[in-house]
């Protein structure tokens, strides 16, 4: 164990364990992560995946997925939240070939099946004799979903669908497991029968042969090539060309075409509403974790890692002690529990709606949809930069694939666009902000989290900055937390009066809507902002154990703070702040940072990532590095031969030649 | 050719032709660029490094650079410039593994060799007999030199150094070319003489067989392993265990150790200074690049691609045609060409203080050193963000490697990191800043770019935001220029002001420093903003032709108006902009967008990267970026056979065991 760090861990002030148990919702939900874990980790060789091809890679992960299913049945774990927990342990975190058949397909099957459909389809998906993928954006076509062209148009003289990529902008692209995996999809596509399209619709389409795994006849399918991360996963193209499958191969709990075309509406739109809020959420927590194991390494290193002098002649000290470190850090540390709590919570929010749904109550599902999209946009943008801002305080460390923080990006840093691109979610939920703040000038009482506009016109008369009381404390909460709840409601009454402006220009509703759509995004931030400093405050009110308050409080006041000097602006130009409670901000962040220096490492162990799970030579819990650096670097494939070939067949001709 | 962008051509106001020769310096360059690009293209097969291993493609990249040396050897190419330019056609902007023979041991040997030195080893070194790297970093050391352990002990006897990696920590790591491809490196390492430490100097340590290419005794030289981009580079590790070198192996133009082991010094410090400014130089000019590479691709791309609707019903529009698309890029924009504008001044200022120097003139280094610490940190950190930006605003196929956006980021983003870390860049320049401050507080004129710092005792007096008078006009470049200023001079202050502060609470000089390094950072940055907002608007009265004075005044006017608004709590803070005016920036900012509009793809193409050069298929000069893409997945190597091995090892014998 190296001293430094050892000495970090004597220094905290709280109980790691109990703060563990917290951030996994009990001391019995830790324990069961923890077994799961160790049986994984007790039969998983630990290969290096950045050492092997695409190909490679790709093969590597078929081979621990099938092992997965297998190892799932053989311990009965069947609860979706222990088999994430599994597969988070068997690909580190990573995506692999099999996501979508669990995430997407077969849950789409329990959702929109009929029973006689479930009876055909789901033992066999469930066996994997089925291995299907969920074929929705195309080439041309991502978030737009009423702008999907692929075609299932009802042929009822032999009773089945033909499906179709009309143009080439239509071609499926993108889906994982799609391209080498997957046998069959379900597939997006616009219905066309009895001569009217009624919009998109899900098919089950086979796409290969279940003997052969060749593709089917009409089926043009393939991997879509290496990106920027997911090389494990075979994201795939798919032209259909006048593929034909039987009519019971639509999807019909909901809506339904019968045997002579006639098509049947589904009773509800919103039915199908549920699966992307519910993913969208998941994100969140996501972003938390996803920070959460890139400031654990960063930490942890900054720990052992010495450089440079603060004083000269005195040894080098841990870079953790550089001020500018530690500006760095910490907040971000704050943000991974910051989004772990949000994370919790909109869990919660979920199941409880998701109750009401059942019981045909949709009262509060346009709240969670907007704030389900906002917070996915909000936590996933800060939560990139912030795994790239962990990365970079590693210095040149950070570049190194050893680090695991490259990885940690390029398998995050999509979930910015998927399941709805960010910019197209903010403006989701601004567009339900503005309607709310709408209704509440119109004189209706807002509930739920956006009750707060309700206060808009009594309390946010513009006045003259210098005129305007000041009413927050920046060393309380409470006081911050209101803080951003009035930041929030004038900005999202600039973004409606900005709309209101565009208007008595003669412009267009919908050219207003964009030519507004700046102060719309920057509503919306402000609003999630708000939610999760409210609900990082809210939280602290559940915790007893006195070390740990009091360290989270820390944690809680130095994200709200570092929020308000990062858009100060924001808070000056509201009159929310003054220019001398500033500089108070600016003072009490410095005392904030170093007041957590001596309980960073402890705040990373309590996330409680074990060094299999973490995969990071900077990130082991004991702290030595460089050894293990050496250890890792001798291990690459470069390093099999003395003299690589490229020596003999270029370099020395070339000296000949000179 | 794609109608959409063939539109957008025809819409531009200016002539793009006079602008790319503005952007070249002059249309003597562009012609020679053009040439050497068409000489290069000709024979170059694109063959897409993506699909390769990594040791594919370290093999291609050695291909690729021993004929670029037969090349430039048999066209006569021999000017930096040019040479750097036909480098950059070859390997499409990536680093490669002769980058530092010829970046930094040729030039190396230029500046510090003996001319008995010269004799023995450039010639051999310019015609690869001996290729060589420079090494630096070790594993524990990177930034901060002095804390370097590799040792060179002369032993007077044998009259050799003895070199010595006495610790885990003191193994060299990064060096590029040093993993498999050089011969020979300079090692940086503590020179040990008649029992005294002397600091680092310069050692040529063989390190292969000039026959074999294996490696000498006492030498363990290998690959670090595969990291965030550079995969074509073979960076490597070195450990030296008492290995011998001749006395005439140390690079002795300067100082020397005498064959008795006397040690004599250099007559001044500041000689080896000058490359590390220099690269810095270069890295802003670089930054611009990566930026307007970046900026051809989205903003292109955002022209031929439709998506969602903005009016319902009517087709979907462009994406540029958002308002949030265009507030994303066309401030990246206008960056972009901030950094080459202020690369070009680099280069000038370069060279002109270079002739002086040689002159023995050293009086402007100083203030060079810290422009170029500080610029290089700016520019590098703007730039690495803003190609996310860029490659995220092309939605899900930015994450694409056909996109090219991936490469661009991970081959620029360790600019952050090398030649010296952006926050210890950051804080040298504060360094300076604070020391001037001082001069001109105790009431010394200053000259040069921090002559404003002479006015801050004058014109800075703290006045309460109601009573300033508001000199600010948001429609006037010079006042913006003006307004930079005078928010840096008010950072400089604060920052100083803090050291001041924490002096008073009797800390030491050092600790005071580190405990306001967030300010000190802070306040480089507004210098940084300072100067390059000034230069942008200085470039301007150097254009001639009324369009292209017209496109980039607004370009100049955004940069500066964005800035302010990113950093409006600054300006607010520092009564330089009152409430309604940062409204006022507001509303400008958006007009600025719509005035950009037409002109967007024509700025790019100003640029002038061939569709050789950007390898990006959403780049593509013709806008035919769906056929291309789903062209380049086909040659996926996963698409190689129908059927993934994969599927005969795991998945058949899964399906048949459940």
């Amino acid at each position: 164990m190296n001293p430094d760090i050892t000495r970090e861990r004597e220094n905290a002030t709280f109980n790691v364990e109990k703060l563990t148990h917290i951030l996994d919702g009990g001391i019995e939900k830790t324990k069961r992560r923890r077994e799961i874990g160790k049986a994984v980790f007790a039969r998983e060789v630990n290969e290096d995946l950045n050492f092997l091809s695409r190909s490679e890679r790709y093969d590597a992960a078929v081979k621990k997925s099938a092992q997965m299913i297998l190892k799932l049945r053989e311990y009965g774990i069947s609860d979706p939240e222990e088999i994430y927990c599994y597969k988070s342990c068997v690909h580190r975190g990573r995506s692999e070939p099999l996501d979508l058949h669990l995430a997407m397909f077969l849950p789409t099957l329990l959702n929109q099946a009929s029973p006689e459909q479930m009876e055909t389809f789901f033992i066999p998906a469930w066996n994997l004799e089925i291995i299907g993928t969920y074929a929705q954006t195309e080439m041309g076509h991502g978030t737009h979903l009423r702008g999907l062209e692929t075609t299932a148009t009802y042929d009822p003289a032999t009773q089945v669908f033909v499906l179709n990529s009309p143009t080439i902008t239509s071609i499926k692209w993108w889906p994982g497991g799609l391209g080498k995996t997957s046998n069959h999809a379900i597939v997006l596509a616009q219905l066309h029968t009895q001569g009217k399209c009624h919009g998109l619709h899900a098919f089950i389409v086979p796409l290969r042969s279940m003997n052969t795994h060749i593709p089917l006849p009409g089926v043009v399918v393939g991997d879509i090539g290496p990106k920027f991360g997911f090389d494990e996963v075979d994201n795939g193209y798919l032209k259909l060309e006048n593929v034909r499958i039987p009519r019971d191969h639509m999807l019909m709990k909901y809506a339904k075409v019968e045997a002579d075309g006639t098509y049947v509406k589904p009773p509800s739109a919103k039915l199908t509403y549920g699966t992307m809020v519910f993913i969208r959420s998941m994100i969140v927590g996501e972003a938390g974790r996803a920070l959460a194991k890139s400031c654990t390494i960063a930490i942890r290193y900054s720990s052992v890692r010495h450089q440079s002098e603060i004083r000269p002649g005195s040894p080098e000290p841990q870079i953790m002690d550089y001020q500018t470190q530690q500006y760095k850090l910490f907040p971000l540390l704050a943000t991974a529990y910051a989004y772990k709590f949000v994370g919790q919570y909109m869990n919660q929010v979920y199941h409880r709606i998701t109750g009401d749904i059942s019981q045909g109550d949709f009262s509060e599902l346009p709240e969670l949809h907007a704030l389900s999209a906002g917070l996915k946009a909000f936590t996933t943008w800060t939560a990139s930069e912030g795994i790239e801002v962990c990365r970079m305080a590693c210095g040149g460390h950070g570049y190194s694939r050893c680090s695991a923080l490259p990885d940690i990006y390029v398998n995050f840093v999509p979930t910015c666009t998927y399941e709805g691109e960010n910019t197209v979610m903010m403006l989701q939920t601004a567009r339900f902000l503005i309607k709310s703040y709408r209704q509440a000038s119109a004189g209706h009482q807002l509930s739920g989290i956006v009750s707060y506009l309700n206060e808009s016109e009594r309390r946010l008369q513009p006045q003259s900055v210098s005129s305007r009381p000041t009413v927050v404390n920046v060393n309380d909460l409470a006081s911050l937390v209101e803080a951003y709840k009035l930041r929030a409601a004038k900005l999202v009454e600039l973004a409606a009066k900005s709309i209101q402006q565009e208007l008595q220009k003669r412009v267009s509703q919908e050219d207003a809507w964009n030519n507004s759509a700046i102060d719309l995004v920057r509503a919306s931030d402000a609003h999630c902002h708000y939610v999760v400093v409210k609900l990082f405050a809210a939280k602290l009110g559940e915790i007893g154990d006195t070390g740990v308050h009091s360290v989270l409080s820390t944690l809680a006041l130095l994200y709200a703070l570092q929020g308000i000097q990062q858009h100060s602006g924001d808070f000056l130009q509201t009159g929310l702040l003054s220019v001398p409670q500033l500089s108070q901000v600016s003072q009490r962040l410095k005392e904030l940072l170093a007041q957590l220096r001596p309980n960073a490492v402890a705040l990373v162990d309590a996330f409680d990532y074990c060094d299999e799970m973490l995969n990071s030579v900077l990130g082991r819990y004991d702290g030595n590095v460089y050894e293990h650096m050496f250890e890792w670097a001798r291990r690459s494939p470069l390093n099999k031969t003395e003299v690589h070939e490229s020596y003999h067949k270029y370099l020395k001709p070339l000296q000949a030649k000179l």
